[in-house]
């Protein structure tokens, strides 16, 4: 009983040694030899093309949106430092990026409250100081809306659909050497072994998660 | 004809010495000595007073003003360096700050463009992409406006006029002191030179200064 299934197990790691023979085989024969390696639908390829530019843009619209949202990187690497040593200390209290609008704000403010009330020009620093605090107050609020709305999604994607695909197109790639190397042997009659579970599994997995992202992409944009 | 020349600037060179030496002994006998110094008009002090925060103020706003156009300040140094460096080679290309609206915006509409047009996803990057590049060239030209009418104005206040009331204020003060001490010494009957002229007259000065500045400062809100 215990034999056998060691036998057993034997077998499935040759198998599994023999199948990463076969790809390396069938890589190297493409890359060196020029041997053709299976084409892959038209349209595969269109999709395989629009994954990477989308995984690409995503990355860069991550970085681009925080970059938008907190142009001062010094102010942005002290908050995330901020936040690491609360996280630390324990503490829960939110750093907030200062907003340039803000600053110049509370500048004019103060210096106009200094100058005294009765002044026309103090009276207009106030006021223009409080309407940039304003403005100060609405990029906090579109701020919090972009994170929500627009980098969590886009973070959500990246660590999961695309990552998913990325895995699919992996082990597709894989099965597709592995099944070329099969069918060359085959067709100079060295092996007559079954082609084994077509890789274009796959493809349908590929195609369907495809279809999913760019509808998730869709209730992003 | 020579030697009454000399002589007479002599004379002068020693009134402009004892001058000195009034206003150093009035200066450290009310500091030390608790001796009264001529009190200055209220309206005055007031005014004295909203000078200096004006000087703050406008050192404040233009530093602040500059960072609300140019949040990045590693942007704001290459920009600055690169200027330097055309001025040098006598190059007149301008470096203008890369507004993140921009560059968010720029990296949409490539990746849209890369996707292709016919997915909704890529037509939703371009559009928004689009309206980025929109909102970036309204910044241009909020830089370009603030530039000629805010900051160079406020630098003009700031390098002639502050300048001139900081002098005469300087020079004020300077006249009290000499004034006082003479004063003191007369009041003892050590000395009975004439008062000479009255320190007021830079209070007119400053006056009339303060006046035109904060119609300029008007101007300016």
């Amino acid at each position: 009983m215990a034999s056998k299934e060691s036998d057993e197990s034997g077998k499935m790691a040759f198998a599994g040694l023999r199948k990463q023979i076969n790809k390396a085989n069938q890589y190297v024969s493409e890359k060196m030899g020029g041997a053709e390696g299976t084409k892959l639908d038209d349209e595969f390829t269109e999709m395989e093309r629009k994954t990477d530019v989308t995984n690409e843009l995503i990355e860069e619209l991550q970085v681009k949106t925080r970059e938008f949202l907190h142009p001062n990187p010094a102010s942005r690497a002290k908050m995330s430092a901020v936040k690491g040593i609360s996280k630390l200390s324990g503490q829960a209290k939110a750093a907030t990026y200062p907003q340039p609008e803000g600053v110049l704000g509370d500048c004019m403010v103060n210096f106009g409250r200094k100058l005294g009330d009765e002044e026309p020009f103090a009276q207009a620093m106030i006021e223009t100081g409080e309407a940039m605090k304003q403005i100060a107050d609405i990029k906090y609020a579109l701020d919090d809306n972009m994170k929500q709305n627009f980098l969590e999604p886009l973070h959500h994607l990246q660590s999961k659909d695309l990552k998913e695909v990325m895995h699919h197109r992996k082990k597709l790639q894989g099965r597709r050497l592995d099944y070329d190397c099969k069918k060359r042997k085959r067709d100079r009659g060295e092996d007559t072994a079954p082609l084994g579970q077509p890789w274009c599994v796959e493809c349908g997995v590929l195609s369907a998660r495809w279809l999913g992202f760019t509808s998730v992409g869709m209730v992003v944009g």
